[in-house]
């Protein structure tokens, strides 16, 4: 039986990229694995599969009797539907611990680094498999991606040498203009429905009880936005009514100036003054150096959330 | 500031032995680290301590405020009790995924292997650390004792060769008698109150919202529990009133024989039949070829309980 290999809903190029990469590698030690995905490629991953010559994973929702091996995230919320119907056999991720619990042992190789990606290549070394030119292209762009071209918080040395060695694998000479291209890419947002670009890199998590659904679009201009924010605005609210959010949060973020624009609208007026102590005006606020959802933004939320 | 590395409570040599090499392992790459222990040495431990010669890690149960590195599970019920005020920074473990959730991102290290020690010993590898010969000889010892020299179901090969490795290293010749003499310690029953040899090896877990508590007391000859059975029926009855427990389960373990003898209190006449396909008589089942309380013994618990 072959395992699935997925990554979480709403997928981003470190899901997808990663699915790819950690499926072969399973192949290659003699696990017969499946790469998949829970959601559409980003315009950004249609990219970066495009360059190195890959399809788009299998896209497939249900994973009852299945066994899996998750990627870039270990939350229910994230996860297929019927997680819980599935035997989870590993994990590999970069973020804090969520709340998938299994019944059976499993490996989990968590890391707290910029990428999933930096990871599964330490994965490859530690089974000693030789990462194609091609896999090594797809991890690298992932990576490149999850640390902002390693201006994120989250990047580590580890993310960088790792991006140098990929890259080198990969033949690519000048990855920082790769990495340019693909935030050009991401950047190019003008004539896509409010919908697609809010949920283009969409999460919701359970912060004591409450959902918050969070968004993020990383451009390398801010004005980019400026003839469609009051649609996004209007779409994030109706995003709260339909999934009966708390709260739901778009960061607009400036690659180039190093910080986001936070579009909230949430059930406590206060919240982003009790999270990062600056007040929201008319359901927008500037917060400067803050690059990550999850390093910069989802803790102290979630700190304001366990306060209340 | 030091972080603390803890095994689970009711500290088996596993959480402890594991809880020195770590810290070492830490030390060695610039982190530091202070070993600390949950509860009581058991005999077993304490003759590995002795045999190498360890001092018991801190005794300390607070760790509000701290950083903490979590040893050989991954449940809150087996943590700290204050483990929602520390931040766990990492966990090292062999178990299934369980239930301690984090709000920034850690390492994890879970691999389905016979024991934490064999992984710690994959962190040395990776960390390119040389483990001191002392610190070789009580991994050695703790993978003898969660593999039951070998004979579980639970050790793979990474066990083995990991056990060959650190016994090389330790100089010990015969690493097999060294695991009889440690089972010969560990069989030593006589003249133990009830209540000391219950909690010697016991873990909570919640089941579906039932909290069932399970003891495993592993020795060479049965024998040696025919004058006190009663005794420690008696005491696993209490046992299960004082915890508000839904049911406790003794598993006496007879390693040359390879199966178990369980001794049931339960809120379920018919657990062990819905769970094993085996009825109690008296209170009492055998379980022939019954030697993991984690691979044998909670998985099949765990679907019982969902299934009610
Ligand atoms: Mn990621
Ligand atoms: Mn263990």
């Amino acid at each position: 039986m072959s395992m699935y290999v997925v990554g979480h809903k709403i997928p981003d190029s470190d899901s997808i990229c990663g699915a790819i990469a950690l499926a072969y590698l399973k192949n290659q030690i003699g696990e017969p694995a499946i790469a998949a995905r829970l959601g559409e490629l980003s315009p950004e991953t249609a990219f970066i599969l495009e360059k190195f010559g890959f399809e788009a994973p299998e896209y497939k929702t249900s994973y009852a009797g299945e066994e899996v091996y998750i990627v870039d995230h270990s939350e229910i919320t994230q996860a297929p539907d019927d997680i819980a119907q599935a035997t989870i056999v590993g994990i590999v991720d970069h973020h804090k611990l969520g709340d998938l619990t299994t019944s059976t042992p499993l490996e989990c190789w968590i890391r707290p680094v910029g990428c999933s990606n930096t990871v599964i290549k330490m994965m490859y070394d530690f089974y000693q498999v030789k990462i194609p030119a091609n896999i090594a292209g797809i991890m690298m762009c992932a990576i490149l991606s999850d640390t902002v071209i390693f201006k994120s918080p989250t990047c580590t040395t580890a993310d960088i040498r790792c991006v140098e060695a990929l890259a080198e694998i990969a033949g690519v000479e000048d990855f920082k203009e790769v990495g340019m291209d693909m935030f050009k890419v991401k950047s190019a947002v003008e004539g896509t429905p409010a919908r697609d670009l809010v949920m283009r890199d969409f999460k919701d998590f359970n912060m004591n009880g409450n959902l918050v659904g969070i968004g993020q679009l990383e451009v390398i201009d801010l004005a980019v936005f400026d003839d469609i924010k009051a649609d996004l605005e209007a779409d994030i609210a109706k995003l709260k009514v339909e999934g009966n959010r708390h709260s739901v949060l778009l960061l607009l973020t400036d690659i180039m100036k190093e910080g986001s624009e936070m579009l909230v609208v949430s059930d406590s007026a206060d919240l982003t003054e009790r999270a990062y102590g600056k007040p929201t005006v008319d359901g927008r606020v500037w917060l400067d150096g803050v690059l990550s959802r999850k390093k910069q933004v989802v803790p102290a939320l979630q700190d304001a959330f366990q306060k209340v």
